[in-house]
């Protein structure tokens, strides 16, 4: 079997969200197997760098599998093109290393959060932001954000509350910026937990809306209690934009 | 009555054009006309600066109606924003001379034309673009488009066979951009005929893979015959960019 490597991009607003479940077929995992299985005649697993939220967008997901057949990269990235649905797309595929795992091997990820903070709509990004008119401190969330980066025990910035494993997570930058009608919070870590960057994103808003301070970040990190951080910030706004690897690690 | 001018934006994918229509009541200018007619407790009449056809797009529209009541812009505008479907936006709003007249006034309008020249989809813009994967010679286009420029008889370039008025139209300009996975084809003219942008493109690309020669497009115009131009590109490559009026006549 061949491991190959593919780049995903997907609109997320149909959609459950990454992960295979029973109840649905809306899955972008699921779709992308679905495909494969038909092309390869064997079970194929898609593993995803991680999971995103329903509703999340990605531009740049980074997925593997393992897949029989004689087909050149070139021909599985147009079958699979040719049958997913028009909101999922494949953009890069390569053929790696045997043991290259998308997301045991990922070393960071970035996400952008999208607020649109005019009241004026965007009908052609409508589908990708999170409008949001409230004036925002712009300086306090910066100040908030510096307490987010590092390593931390995100705990109290974690959706699943039967979280059994370890909840500690380094974020290595977050940065905002604002624009006419626009504003981008991106964050860049090894890894987030469930619902993490909505909840981030939810709290620096209250900071920014002057609910709380910025100093409250480290408050609400020591507690570990979800119920201190801010709101989780819808999934519109999100998009998983790129994930990094090691480059030994990824092409063969 | 106040006079009001107003800049509009639309995902046309769902709509059947700007022009009410008596079958159906997906059309731009009927939306926007029973919101204000809801607003202003008469009939309102939206006169926009051209009709676009079912399932083009616009990011600057230009329209105005004569209305009653003491609202102010803001007022107008939040409403419009709040009773509209997400796909239509209103995004400025002016009153205006009495006099100003959209259609009439209108002194140069700008379509762009977005054809995706690569096999890989873009899931965010799919449905603002036209994807054509044949490679496309852009030096051949670009004489093409010389020879579209200037006041010419459009009649070869006009969807309507039943035209009766006078199917002369100038193009200030036609230029084309060519970017990695894209080709961008602006038309700047006085007024376009129905499908003429469309037909244009169609012929244009006709021209770059070779089908025909960039020259003979002034044989198309002198022919005044729909048949000798090429295809009706597709509607959803399209979009209304801008509407430009002298600067007297607009604002009070």
């Amino acid at each position: 079997m061949k491991n190959y490597r593919i780049l995903v991009q997907y609109d997320g607003t149909r959609y459950k969200g990454w992960q295979v479940q029973k109840q649905t077929d809306m899955t972008i995992q699921g779709k992308l197997q679905s495909v494969l299985e038909e092309l390869a005649g064997h079970p194929v697993e898609v593993i995803g760098s991680g999971r995103t939220d329903a509703g999340v967008h990605a531009v740049g997901q980074v997925a593997n599998f393992h897949m029989d057949g004689d087909f050149s990269n070139e021909e599985i990235l147009e079958y699979l093109n040719h049958y997913l649905p028009m909101d999922i797309a494949v953009t890069k595929i390569d053929e790696v290393d045997e043991r290259f795992h998308a997301r045991y091997h990922a070393l960071s990820k970035t996400y952008v959060y999208r607020i649109h903070t005019s009241s004026i709509p965007d009908v052609f990004q409508r589908k990708y932001m999170y409008t949001y008119t409230i004036p925002l401190d712009v300086k306090a969330m910066k100040n908030a954000a510096e307490h987010l980066s590092g390593t931390h025990d995100f705990a109290a910035f974690c959706g699943n509350k039967k979280m059994k494993k370890s909840t500690v997570r380094t974020i290595f930058s977050v940065s905002i910026e604002k624009r006419e009608n626009e504003m981008f919070i991106s964050y860049t870590g090894d890894g987030f937990l469930q619902n993490m960057v909505r909840i981030m994103t939810g709290t620096l808003i209250e900071v920014g809306n002057g609910t709380r301070t910025a100093d409250s970040v480290t408050e609400i990190l020591e507690s570990k209690d979800r119920s201190k951080a801010g709101y989780t910030a819808p999934p519109e706004g999100l998009m998983l934009k790129q994930v990094d690897y090691a480059a030994v690690v990824s092409t063969k």
